[in-house]
């Protein structure tokens, strides 16, 4: 089977413009079949500021409604996206940016509204391996937003991380599937301040333990959770770290069963 | 040879909900492979007043800066291209939105600034005509923005227009392709207020003709003159009319050599 690379990049790479154009010239230059995924960053909130439109938290989460949809859609699938494809065919990868609806790519139902109503949040129910097999075959690379649909007209705001984790195993049973999540970390740290605190194998019992006592950060546990289930699916190696792993060795977290 | 739709709609057609929703329902129903191209219509605009953005005109025509083209690429491949890409599969017809980046679909050099600065405006040079054959012979209908690319890194604010016809064309040689612009209005009007004034064949000498008195509306010009590009070029037919023209017989202004 053929390898294939599913990096995800958060936030905190595409707010940096030069970090995000070193990302991407790392990722340019990974051979063979390949994957991006892409979360959107701060600049939802800042746009949503801008133009006067509020942004309602429960819990400390954000709510999507209708109008935070349109601008997440116009930052995501539009700038965001379109930025990073054009810089791609630059550096001569042949990309396609995707939200789930382009090519029925990512179904999702629209996450039911109790006990809190979330808005306008996909909850992932199938991706469209035949899709993305189609691209990859033909030497193009899909780049897909945290956006996903649900087949009847409605864009659904969805998180990165798990798109990232579901794709990859939607394609487990036809690659040896690679998946990469990258962010300013060198990986999981047992203290957020002490780099040299870096976890460099991670099972789920570790996991188990170190989520009882408290130490991971809560950030790290919904993406902890997609690690796992990838495994599960059959993905071959899924890491967690910074950008640079993607073409160098260096210190990251493997995530193991 | 099988025959090919591209439909091109305007900005008054995507401005009104309904009118956008009326058109993708019969583009859907469509038999065949087709490909969409649409405008973008005022809310660029609204959007640049809104975030206090300035819109320069020099002789009238906008200028596309650095501001401006990220609006447009919010608007334009977010917002619009996405609604219409989600309609369109809740519609079962299963669409893909692209700018010229995606897929290195469209490709383009930016306009020269002598005489006049432009800004971010592209005139085409190629189209990825394997990619549109590659997505239509898998059942995929691609929904253009206008928006191409130069290949190193930058996005260009392109006329919706010639993208149709261009694309028809570089299409000609694999399929009868039919191009149809659809706008408010039932074809080519020799009296603007008049709706009966309707020119139902018009060729180039009466293009010709007519503009040499005066009569056609100098916004009309570049659109019939991308027409008999297309027809030179091999498409196989050519209208101008309302919406309806697609799936209904109706009258509107067929264009030929």
């Amino acid at each position: 089977m053929d390898k294939l690379h599913v990096v995800k990049i958060g936030g905190n790479v595409i707010e940096n413009r030069e970090a995000l154009l070193d990302f991407l010239t790392d990722f340019a230059a990974l051979k063979g079949p390949k994957i991006l995924v892409h979360g959107g960053g701060k600049e939802a909130t800042q746009m949503a500021e801008k133009l006067g439109i509020k942004v309602q938290l429960i819990e400390g989460r954000r709510v999507t409604d209708a109008q935070n949809l349109e601008i997440i859609t116009m930052l995501y699938a539009g700038k965001l996206n379109k930025t990073i494809v054009a810089q791609l065919q630059r550096l001569n990868c042949n990309s396609l940016g995707l939200t789930g609806a382009d090519g029925n790519s990512i179904l999702a139902k629209k996450r039911p509204p109790h006990p809190i109503d979330f808005g306008f949040v996909g909850d992932l129910t199938e991706v469209n391996h035949k899709l993305f097999q189609l691209l990859l075959k033909n030497g193009i690379s899909p780049v897909c937003c945290a956006l996903s649909h649900d087949g009847n007209g409605q864009l659904l705001n969805t998180n990165a991380d798990t798109i990232a984790a579901t794709v990859a195993s939607s394609l487990a049973p036809y690659f040896e599937v690679h998946l990469n999540y990258c962010f300013e970390k060198n990986g999981v740290l047992k203290d957020l301040n002490d780099g040299s605190s870096l976890i460099q194998i991670l099972d789920e019992a570790l996991y188990h333990d170190l989520k009882s006592k408290g130490i991971l950060h809560t950030g790290m546990l919904p993406k902890l959770h997609n690690c796992f289930l990838a495994l599960k699916a059959g993905v071959t190696k899924v890491r967690i770290g910074n950008p640079k792993m993607i073409t160098e060795t260096v210190n990251c977290t493997q995530i193991t069963n």
